[in-house]
């Protein structure tokens, strides 16, 4: 690592007179402007190739109970410092990453209070992180933050793909408009079904928000390293194009509690012309803490089925033992109810998934409705639902411990919450120490509902420093972490690579419920999964759900949109997530499933429009072997594949699955056809895809 | 144990027509009625020998939102039981404890809804429990309560000694007043520093509620077997002088969130015309389930001294290690801190303490400011303010467990959460595992400020079931637990006989702030004592603070009075507080503070009347020895000390430690005498106080 420190005294002298500083990326394509207004108002600003990214925005606080930290600031100092260096993610989409940036500090004091704050820019060549520093000082130690009041002052009415302001779900679809339309679609936006919803007010999106603008300009604003503070949403100002941070406020309306000698997350904003680099942007995860655990080697990547999907189709099997829901955890002899006979996580069923795993390759099963507390599972204000250490009496802990481990199958846990994360805490410890005393490595953790303790949201930071909680303790335990309907990711899975995955967006579950837009898939890659992997659980190949039973649903997709979508939606933590039985039924096309890599050395992106379509080739990690998504949204269209991601002079047979020449998601979806071609780096493909179609391949 | 079940069908039936119920105690004196007014609403009262103690007073619940479960029912069944039995308390104020009560269990059932509640009512020779039992139910399953509307209509202008109604501390001092004289008062009871304050809006009072009528009746109103539901203060009307249930709200404004197949605590009413009675009254206890430990061999009384009075006196000893306020647990290097140099709890003072304790036949010795953190110990939002399981540099855990045991004396841990429950129950499990492993097998825990879960109150249902919590997981530990400003007790140290103490109300420490009147601790018993033993902490000889530093308070009693509270105010903890250094001035006195046991198997109430006077002799448990406590308020008196208490026929010595001639707390206090004499059965002493005086006699 190289870094020099240029803290020259004649810039500094030279601040003191213009109050204005600038700051350019390495290949100096952005450029930041910095300086204190007439009212001592910190403002900063950002070009991209001579254009505006962003107008003149304010930034700062106002703490509690309406203390300013937002004016009256001189500058005390500046100091600049670059860095260029290249690192090794534990899992990853790329072997190396290369953390290339130029930053500046500035300390700020107020005149009278003599309050210190420091903003901190670094300039990436793919765009911009900025966050605060409190530095310990004399006249402030612990306040309370009332509001942060950073501005992203947006050019002119760009496009957004946004989902409604809200401190408790991500699981919204998404709505892709101008920002003056967004007014007259918020009502329908939020007026749908969620567990647990607490919308602001006053129009407002989520991060990471994706807009493009007039002039062809890709914009992502989110924010990186979210510790100990709560997550930041957007006001939206639909006249001036403004946008505004809006923490996500604990119980009592309060935004954070903070102590001097600390810092708030980075805000974000990755900037390009062209939307594949996007994409291919590492800034959060540079933004991000190096790896705090010293042995990483238990940190692999998984690829999983699961007693899951069947829960959805309407096949009749329940998380539930017993259909008594006059359960009490600690108190009903569960061994004593009468079973209802529809309990998926039984240790036959159980058994037959561990045996389809094995003979395909799998690493995992996921078993949801292990444990004692079912029966009760919306009960979601009472505080103790489930044991995390008691299983049904239909499911056998140490046989299934056992056979597992013969069949080199590993069973991943399941912790549904219900959102009582202060039960969750009482019960972790020994919930973690059964998980290792039963060979459990893994752990898919569930946050439905509102949350207990009372008042607090998914988003705030007191739930925020709960799964960082949830996620170090695990690692004490060697158990990596998939959480489900926590505060969406912000890349700390560079520093605990054991919270491998997250859902935290709308996933594959809601194909059985309100639906899944065609254009979801191709929009998820630009906002969600900026901040991280997304467990969200592809492979659906039977989605048409009325086969099963009372249910209408029918998929998004067409099948070869599935399988292509293990590439498109990066995650080290893979679900096959459809019924074995249809996985039987459609062999072929499995086969690119079986085969499909997790963790790789290089990420191509080779086509790229948020909404539309996505197109990505990935190599093997340590392999000589690639596999290529492409999706598209409702419209079907051709893809171009360019093989120029090969190594020179080489031919390889590519195994593609595309769709059929009738498919099309809505009346045709199950059509797909596989075919093998021989490729090399100098190839190009033209490939149709269907309505919500896809195409996938395998190249080795 | 024998129990009569009499679910006479003739009542029944009688019932339906009637619509009225009727119950008496044991003894006749107490009469319940019972009926559903015409609106279908519960109704009852209570009758002591033929006068009214409690006019009709309705029952009932709002559940959320405006569901009246408090009207509209019908009678569905009425069941009447018996008991008369006798257990042992594992450690109490007598070796056997009587259970004799009448149960009348009325079923109701709302005529629309189907709706069903159970009123079951106890009565006692000593009073009235009543409580709420929520059947399982096919239209109920879960809910919130809005509020408990239940009433305890007074039948006149009832003098009081009270504090205001607070969610989140007792710490108050009382006020004795009519209740129509409330209003004027209320003002300056509440206008008082401390920690955390949330004060009831309308006028309102705590429980245990004492009472006396203008026609000589005692009459006191409290709960047992307070779990899973928040505390109950009292409204009042001053007009009416009616009562009525105000319970503690959590962070959204809600009271309780009860699943059926439960029940709320006992409302209890002591009832009696001797105030003698009300001291003697075991009905609290009756009420609260059996032990649920099955061993509990590990359970003992506690005489402690304590690092702690130094920290309160100004003679200048800190509980941090260092000035430096911006520490931060798990970031801080403790050990590179520049020490002060003040810090009380290091290595060679506490020995000194283990010493002391040692050669004077205590049995442990508590140790505060032993942790990381104190620096920032007012640090009240902050999550994390302390580290349980490491020490300060200078207090060697190690050396000092080893030293402890060869000297035969206890550590006592303390853990102080400053109210960060979510925090301390992150850390719990390693601080029990912590304590065991460095052989400490006593906690005493701290809640100074407000609570984090943020919103919640200390006497919310989420802090009532923390406090259980910590005592059922110290229990698996084989610890004890002494724990500061949690709710104030119901009894539960019967269920759960390793919580053997609590503070929860004004203690020794505010004779170092802002004090404590002279008529407090002949108020205690009546109120805060009703629910459990207290860690009153007595013991003070050197009570003006003056000869430390620059502290000008005088403590609010004689030295006499002080001994004296070993015996009237119960406790299984019992803490000589002052520095070792006064006990060795006052060599003489502090004999009898070595004497005084800790667990009984009989108490003699003499004398008792609240906030005037309180005589209590109690035989020491297995042993041919007792000891006698008499105090006065600020007047002086002259007590009559009847020792018929004594085994016939035997004449014993008894050393009396009394006030000397020109004794007055506040002029004289360190004046006394200590004499001995012969008595036996047929002896009576007329023994004079002095104002704010007592007396203390040990007989061999």
């Amino acid at each position: 690592m190289k870094k020099i420190l240029f803290s020259c005294l004649f810039i500094f002298v030279l601040n003191l007179f213009t109050n204005a500083q600038e700051l350019k990326s390495p290949d100096g394509n952005l450029k930041l402007e910095f300086h204190l207004d007439s009212a001592g108002s910190p403002v900063y600003s950002l070009d991209f190739k001579g254009k505006e990214v962003l107008n003149k925005s304010k930034m700062g606080f106002i703490l509690k109970s309406d203390i300013l930290l937002n004016k009256d600031f001189k500058i005390t100092d500046s100091q600049f410092q670059s860095e260029n260096s290249v690192w090794q993610p534990v899992l990853g989409e790329q072997k190396e990453i290369r953390n290339n940036y130029n930053e500046m500090r500035i300390s700020l004091e107020q005149e009278k209070s003599k309050r210190k704050l420091i903003v901190c820019f670094r300039l990436f060549n793919d765009g911009l992180g900025f966050r605060y520093e409190f530095p310990v000082q004399e006249n402030l130690r612990h306040f309370i933050i009332q509001e942060e009041t950073t501005e992203f002052n947006l050019t002119g009415d760009h496009k957004l793909f946004w989902i409604p302001g809200d401190y408790d779900t991500n699981e919204y679809s998404y709505t892709t408009s101008k920002i003056s339309e967004m007014q007259a679609l918020v009502y329908d936006a939020v007026h749908v079904p969620l567990a647990a919803q607490s919308t602001i007010k006053n129009l407002a999106t989520q991060t990471p928000l994706m807009m493009k603008t007039n002039e062809g300009l890709y914009i992502n604003i989110h924010e990186a390293a979210l510790k100990n503070y709560p997550a930041m949403c957007l006001n939206v100002n639909d006249k001036t194009f403004s946008l505004s941070s809006h923490l996500v406020p604990d119980a009592v309306g309060n935004k954070g509690y903070i102590q001097t000698g600390s810092f708030t997350p980075w805000r974000t904003v990755v900037v390009s012309d062209d939307a594949r680099n996007i994409l291919a942007s590492k800034m959060i995860l540079n933004l991000n803490e190096p790896c705090s655990f010293e042995d990483v080697s238990w940190i692999k990547p998984v690829k999983y089925i699961g007693v899951w999907w069947e829960y959805f189709t309407g096949v009749g099997s329940t998380w539930a033992y017993s259909d008594n829901q006059d359960v009490v955890i600690g108190k009903t002899d569960f061994s004593k109810l009468k079973p209802n006979n529809t309990h998926g996580a039984n240790t036959k069923h159980v058994k037959e998934y561990i045996d389809f795993a094995s003979s395909n390759g799998f690493d995992a099963v996921l078993v949801e409705g292990w444990n004692e507390g079912w029966e009760d599972n919306t009960a979601f204000k009472k505080e103790r639902i489930y044991s995390f250490t008691k299983a049904y009496p239909d499911f056998d802990v140490k046989e299934l411990s056992e056979y597992a481990k013969q069949k080199k199958i590993k069973i991943i846990m399941h912790h549904e919450t219900t959102s009582s994360a202060s039960e969750y805490e009482r019960q972790l410890n020994d919930a973690l120490d059964f998980m290792t005393a039963n060979n459990y490595n893994a752990v898919k953790t569930g946050y439905v509902g509102p949350i207990i303790p009372r008042g607090e949201h998914h988003d705030g930071q007191q739930m925020v420093n709960h799964y960082t909680y949830v996620a170090t303790e695990a690692a004490k335990h060697k158990i990596m972490v998939d959480s489900h309907e926590a505060v969406r990711p912000t890349g700390l899975h560079r520093t605990y690579p054991n919270w491998f995955a997250q859902e935290s967006a709308r996933g594959t579950e809601f194909e059985s419920m309100e639906g899944i837009h065609p254009d979801h898939t191709t929009i998820l890659p630009f906002t969600r999964l900026m901040g991280g992997p997304m467990d969200y659980t592809p492979g659906i190949f039977q989605g048409d759900l009325s086969v099963y039973g009372s249910k209408k649903n029918k998929l998004s997709t067409t099948i070869t949109k599935q399988l292509a979508l293990y590439v498109t939606m990066y995650s080290p933590l893979q679900m096959a997530a459809d019924l074995p039985e249809n996985y039987i039924r459609f062999k072929d096309a499995f086969q690119f499933i079986k085969d499909v890599a997790l963790d790789w050395d290089e990420t191509y992106i080779l086509e790229a429009e948020p909404g539309d379509y996505i197109t990505i080739a990935r190599k093997t990690k340590g392999k000589q072997e690639w596999f290529v998504g492409g999706i598209t949204d409702e419209n079907s269209r051709t893809a171009l594949i360019d093989f120029s991601f090969l190594p020179a002079g080489k031919s390889f047979t590519a195994t593609i699955y595309e769709d059929g020449k009738t498919a099309d998601y809505k009346t045709n979806p199950q059509s797909y056809n596989i075919r093998k071609i021989t490729v090399n780096s100098k190839s190009k493909l033209k490939q149709k895809l269907a309505s919500s179609g896809g195409v996938a391949i395998s190249i080795k």
